[in-house]
């Protein structure tokens, strides 16, 4: 096996100068880091990661932290993350939170307890801000604000609640009911309250009623969606048009293939995430997308860099989201 | 804060005795045991996991290995695996394979550095089974054959396969589609391949054409299930039953609604896992589901029961699956 002391030899330099080229943390001349480089790709060395981060002092771990991963949104992000944390050389915990208070302080003490070199944090939380605030470890958030100090990924949510409302109105809707998180239940601001705000105020503005729907967000039991959907139909009969997230509006489509309701004549629907599942439905829902994978790729960037010390040029990160036409707001 | 020694003085007994309950190792009387349990419960005693871990040389961690975690039977598995893991006191660390033996052989080099007390391992392999045999920890397989020494948890997809025969049979097809995994990719055993052999049998014993259609399993990407779609009927224009897993199912139901071929007239569908999307569509399909959650809690203990030393009375678990009856084969 090739080890760091050959790549030191090839390149003839010494270990501590291939060590710090490895970790990104220390200067190491441009023209020094090219030969290295060159030897290590001559050689085809593989750092030994257990090796490195027992010189390092890591755990060579990332914690995921989420709602509930079996949720498709949370699916994919965890599913990516770990991906790009493996490309990266480091290794994913993942835990869910369900909402549950001794669940998130559970964690938080692991935390504390430096198992792992860095957090991602994409959950809700009922705790306060600033207990993860206190928390000394690298920390990116993904969709929460966790204060100015923790970095933050998120998609462009302001553009996705303006696309979506735009396609309310381009398709005639009357009164449309927007599904939101439950009220109060979160102690955390999170980007994305900035879709609802500007839907709504939009649609108000093209003089369209806009109800709100309050659901406990990021579950994902079908049961559950299937009893939403009765209760909207129950609170708004009325309802021509529909803003939820991909499983109340596979629910919703559902709900309303049973009763002979018309997608999109009498009913249009505009999905938000698209995960898998929402795209193999017929008629084809019209989403708007967010970059699950970038998003991923980001916050596993930042963290990464936040553990090798490297200052971040940019802690708030948002992506463009996209609308994917579909025929359900034709 | 409660400690281990305020219960051994609480209980009347020694530290090391309070230690082998808590681990489950080792001899202590059942009088002992029931007065110690007596007292951490009266003290409300909640052991440190850390200390305990590294008093009994654990890192407290335990390996979850699939294909790919975002497809959504590994989502909900997974997932549910972390919190009964959680409830037990470890935490969950993911890998997702990919079908890549470089991933995979990346993976076995850490679980041999001893990084994780245990395995659960629900992915296909590249690499000879030998390989899993050879790591010296404990490991269950899920709905994997990894030779007679390593316990495998799974579905009795015998009754799985039979059940969906039973379906097709019942609904009148002539011709029908049996997707499955592709030939050769695999190097291990699957206990579901029972079901393609029990379906087959049953319909050919009936007079029923049978059609193989090879696929990647486990994929989660949607693009490649309507692609999939594309491709069946394009090979067997005049199909008119399709055995599939959810998303391919969901596929080809959006497929189906696209040329306006009429389900269940034309075209019957089972799908197998039932998982939380193919629940929301609509005709609601006739589903063999998989009982998720139990393989996740059945695998959970098996571990826990092998990382602290016990005897298993069972290395081969079945679980029974469950018909769903849905509009899809009427």
């Amino acid at each position: 096996m090739v080890t760091i002391q050959d790549v030191a030899k090839h390149a003839n330099v010494g270990v501590g100068t291939v060590s710090r080229v490895l970790s990104g943390k220390g200067y190491v001349k441009d023209e020094t880091r090219k030969k290295i480089q060159a030897s290590i790709e001559t050689l085809n060395y593989t750092p030994n990661e257990r090796a490195r981060n027992l010189f390092f002092r890591k755990s060579g771990i990332v914690a995921v932290i989420v709602p509930e991963m079996a949720h498709p949104f949370f699916a994919q992000f965890v599913s990516a993350s770990e991906s790009v944390l493996c490309e990266m050389g480091y290794q994913t915990m993942i835990c869910n939170t369900y909402y549950e208070q001794n669940y998130e302080r559970r964690y938080l003490e692991m935390l504390k307890q430096q198992r792992v070199d860095g957090i991602i944090f994409g959950a809700h939380t009922a705790l306060d801000v600033t207990l993860y605030a206190d928390v000394d470890m690298p920390i990116v958030a993904m969709d929460r604000d966790l204060g100015e100090h923790i970095p933050c990924v998120s998609s462009d949510h302001e553009s996705g609640g303006l696309m979506a409302a735009a396609e309310m109105i381009r398709s005639g809707c009357r009164h449309v009911v927007q599904l939101m998180g439950v009220r109060g239940e979160d102690k955390v601001a999170t980007p994305s309250s900035e879709r609802h705000r500007i839907f709504k105020d939009v649609l108000s503005g093209a003089g369209i009623r806009c109800s709100p729907f309050y659901i406990k967000w990021h579950l994902s039991d079908y049961s559950y969606y299937q009893k939403v959907a009765d209760e909207i139909f129950e609170a708004y009969p009325d309802v021509d048009g529909i803003f939820a997230t991909d499983l109340t509006v596979m629910a919703v489509h559902q709900w309303a293939g049973a009763r002979k309701k018309r997608i999109p004549e009498e009913l249009k629907l505009v999905s938000y995430d698209g995960t898998n599942g929402v795209r193999l439905i017929r008629p084809r829902v019209t989403i708007i997308a967010q970059p699950i994978e970038r998003l991923a790729r980001e916050a596993v960037k930042l963290v990464v860099d936040l553990i090798d010390g490297k200052p971040l040029k940019n802690k708030k990160i948002k992506l463009p989201v996209s609308l994917i036409p579909g025929e359900t707001t034709l």
